[in-house]
C-alpha cells in the first residue's frame, strides 16, 4: 500500500494555499495571474516560488516519515508552449532526482487542461469548463501525456501517470454551483462551459490509455473517477486496461456541507460508513487510491476549538481516515505544505499537521 | 540554557545558501543584487523569498523539536530607508507573532551595517569594511538599535538584541585574506577597508549598550566577541554592563583550514579541548552563547564519504559539540534551512540534518 502526499501548489498554483503569490493583483487563478502580471514580474514570482517551495530537504523530511510516494500536480503547459503560461518541466526533473535519492515514488498528475475540466481555481481558470468540447484541446492533452510518458518512463521513481485530475460531473457542478462559486473573469469566454459527460470521459480515458501504453508497457495509468465512482461498472475491468488504478478524492467537507452536522461522532460515522464502504466496495472492482484527502472538515465549530481540542479532534479524524483507507492501493494526503499565516487551514498541511500532533510522526508506517 | 537556531538567509541574503536567488546576475552579495536587478525584479524576488522562506509552519517544526529560540539576522536597512535596499520590518513582526504562538524566543541580530563590518558576503557587501571609520554610519546604526528596541521591547518573545554580528579582527582579516577571498566589486569604493579595531569596538559597544538600555531596562544585550574573545578582560564585567551576554562563533572549519587534519579524532579532540575550554573559561567571566556553529568542517574527505559514513561522522561531530556547549548560556545552530540542491552543505541545515539523522530528532531536549 502506497502512503503518499500531494505536492500541490508547486507547479499548479492555488491562491488559497499561498495568497501572497497573488498579491497586488485581482487574480483568482493562475491564468489571471499570468495575464495580469507583466512579464518580468511573472517570471520572477514564479521562478522564486518554484525554486523554493519544494526542495530536496522536503524529500528528506518525507522519507524520514516513511512516506512512499508523492503525487505531483502539473499543468498542461509543463513543456512551456502556451503564453501567458511559463513551463516548468525542469522542476519535475528535479523532483525525480530527489525522489530517486530518497527512494520515494512519483505519481505525475495532469491537473489542468486548456479551457478547464472542472471550473475550479485549481483547474487553472475559474468558471471555465469546455476543454472537452474542443477536439484540438483534447488532442493537445494526449500529446502532453505522450511527452510526459516519454520523458519519465525510464526514471526509476516513476510510479504512475494520472491522465486528468477531477473532470467534473453534472451532480457536483450543480451542488457546488460552479458559475457562482467560481465566477469566470470573462463570462463571454466562459460561455458554453458545462460538466464533463461520462461518455466523453470514457472515450478520452480510452484514448489516453492507448497513448501512454504506446510509450510504456508497464507504467501504472491512473484515472480519476470524475466524481462519479459508481458509474464505471465494467469499464475499467475491461481487458483492454492493464496496470490501471482508479483515483477517488474523499473530503470530509462533503459531509459538513451536505448535512450541516459538525459533531465528531458524525464525521467518524461518515468515515466508517461512507468512506470505508466506498474503499471496500470499489476495491473489489479495481485497484483504488484515495488521491486526495485531508483533516479539515471545513467546519465553523472546529475552527473555534482551542488548540488542544483541535489537536484531539483532528487526530481522531486522521486516525479514522487512515484506518478507512485499509484495503486501498494507496492514499495521498492533500497537501504537503501551505504558505499561510494563521491556523485555520492547518488540517490541509501534512507537515504542519504532523508537527502539531494532528497526524502521527511516522505517518507512512501507520 | 537556550537551545536555538539561526534564521539566516531570510532577511539578510547569502548567495551560497540560496544561489537561485542570484540567478541571472553576477552579484555576489545583497548590495550587488539590489543594484543589478531592475526595481520590479528586485521587489518580486525579495518579496516571494521573504514571504515563503520562513513561515509559521517552520516555528511549529522547531517547537516540536524543543528549540527554545531563534536568532534572526536583520540588515541595517530593516526599516526601509536606504536605496537600493528594501526594508523588511514587517517580516520580523510576523516572526514575533509566530514565536509567541509557539513559545519560542527571539534574539534579534544586527547582521549588516553600511559599508560593512567584516568584508564577508554575509555582511552585505563583499570586501568593504569601513563602517567604523564613518561617524555618520556609526550614528545610524545606533539609531537602528534604538528603533529595534522600541519596536520590540514589549513583545514577550524578545529574548535579546545583538548589537553587531562579527566585527572582524586583524587576525581573522589576515587569515582569511579578505580582499582576495571576498573581492569587492568596486575596488575604488573599498579603499580604506580594514579590520575593526578593538578600541573602536569597545567605544561602540558602550554606546550601543547605553542606547538600548535607555529604551529598555531588561532586554538582554548581546555582544559578539569580534573574533578576539580573549581581548575583553575586565570589559564586560564592568558594573556598567548588566544583563549582557557575549556571543562567540565556533566553526570546525577553523581546525580544517588551520591544521589540514581531516580525521574524526582530530575534530573530536579539537571540540573537547579548544571548544570546550573556550566555553568553560569564558563562562567564568561572562554569560556566553555560541551564536553560530554547524556540523560541516569543510573537509574534502568528509564530502567524499558515503551517506551512512557521513551520517555517523556528522552525528559524532554534533553530539560532541552539543556536549561541549554545556555550561554556556545557550547555542544557536547555523542555520535552520538552506535552499540548495545536493548534499555537500547538508551539515549547515538544521532541518535536513535532523531528518538525515545527523542531529538528534529532539535536539532541544539534548
Amino acid at each position: 500500500m502506497i502512503k503518499g502526499v500531494n505536492l500541490g501548489n508547486w507547479l499548479v498554483l492555488e491562491k488559497w494555499m499561498s495568497p501572497d503569490l497573488f498579491a497586488g493583483t485581482e487574480a483568482e487563478d493562475e491564468t489571471q495571474l499570468c495575464s495580469d502580471l507583466d512579464d518580468v514580474a511573472k517570471r520572477e514570482r514564479l521562478k522564486v516560488h518554484r525554486d523554493s517551495y519544494v526542495t530536496e530537504r522536503d524529500f528528506a523530511y518525507l522519507a524520514n516519515r516513511h512516506i512512499d510516494a508523492v503525487r505531483i500536480p502539473v499543468p498542461f503547459f509543463i513543456f512551456g508552449d502556451y503564453p501567458p503560461y511559463i513551463g516548468c518541466a525542469e522542476y519535475l526533473d528535479r523532483a525525480f532526482d530527489w525522489a530517486e535519492k530518497y527512494k520515494i515514488k512519483i505519481l505525475i498528475d495532469l491537473h489542468t487542461v486548456p479551457d478547464g475540466q472542472n471550473g475550479f481555481d485549481n483547474g487553472g481558470i475559474c468558471g471555465v469548463c469546455k476543454w472537452h468540447k474542443n477536439p484540438a484541446h483534447v488532442e493537445l492533452v494526449l500529446t502532453v501525456l505522450e511527452q510526459l510518458t516519454n520523458r519519465y518512463r525510464a526514471r526509476t521513481a516513476l510510479w504512475g501517470i494520472e491522465v486528468l485530475n477531477e473532470p467534473i460531473s453534472q451532480e457536483l457542478w450543480d451542488v457546488i454551483d460552479i458559475p457562482n462559486r467560481y465566477p469566470p473573469r470573462d463570462p463571454e469566454y466562459a460561455r458554453g462551459s458545462e460538466p464533463v459527460p461520462t461518455g466523453f470521459l470514457k472515450d478520452f480515458y480510452t484514448a489516453a490509455y492507448r497513448t501512454i501504453r504506446a510509450q510504456s508497457d508497464d507504467v501504472t495509468i491512473v484515472f480519476h473517477d470524475g466524481f462519479r465512482i459508481r458509474e464505471w461498472d465494467g469499464f475499467f475491468t475491461s481487458p483492454q486496461f492493464q496496470r490501471i488504478i482508479v483515483d477517488t478524492h474523499l473530503y470530509l467537507m462533503e459531509y459538513t456541507f451536505g448535512t450541516g452536522d459538525e459533531n465528531l461522532g458524525g464525521y467518524l460515522d461518515h468515515i466508517r460508513n461512507k468512506f470505508s464502504r466506498t474503499v471496500q466496495e470499489m476495491s473489489q472492482q479495481f485497484p483504488l487510491i484515495i488521491g486526495e484527502w485531508c483533516l479539515d472538515p471545513m467546519s465553523p465549530q472546529a475552527a473555534a476549538l482551542t488548540r488542544e481540542q483541535r489537536r484531539r479532534f483532528y487526530r481522531s479524524l486522521g486516525d479514522a481516515q487512515l484506518a478507512a483507507w485499509d484495503g486501498a492501493a494507496g492514499w495521498f494526503f492533500w497537501n504537503y505544505k501551505l504558505l499561510i499565516n494563521g491556523s485555520n487551514l492547518d488540517g490541509w498541511d501534512l507537515g504542519k499537521s504532523i508537527e502539531l500532533g494532528y497526524l502521527p510522526e511516522n505517518i507512512g508506517q501507520k
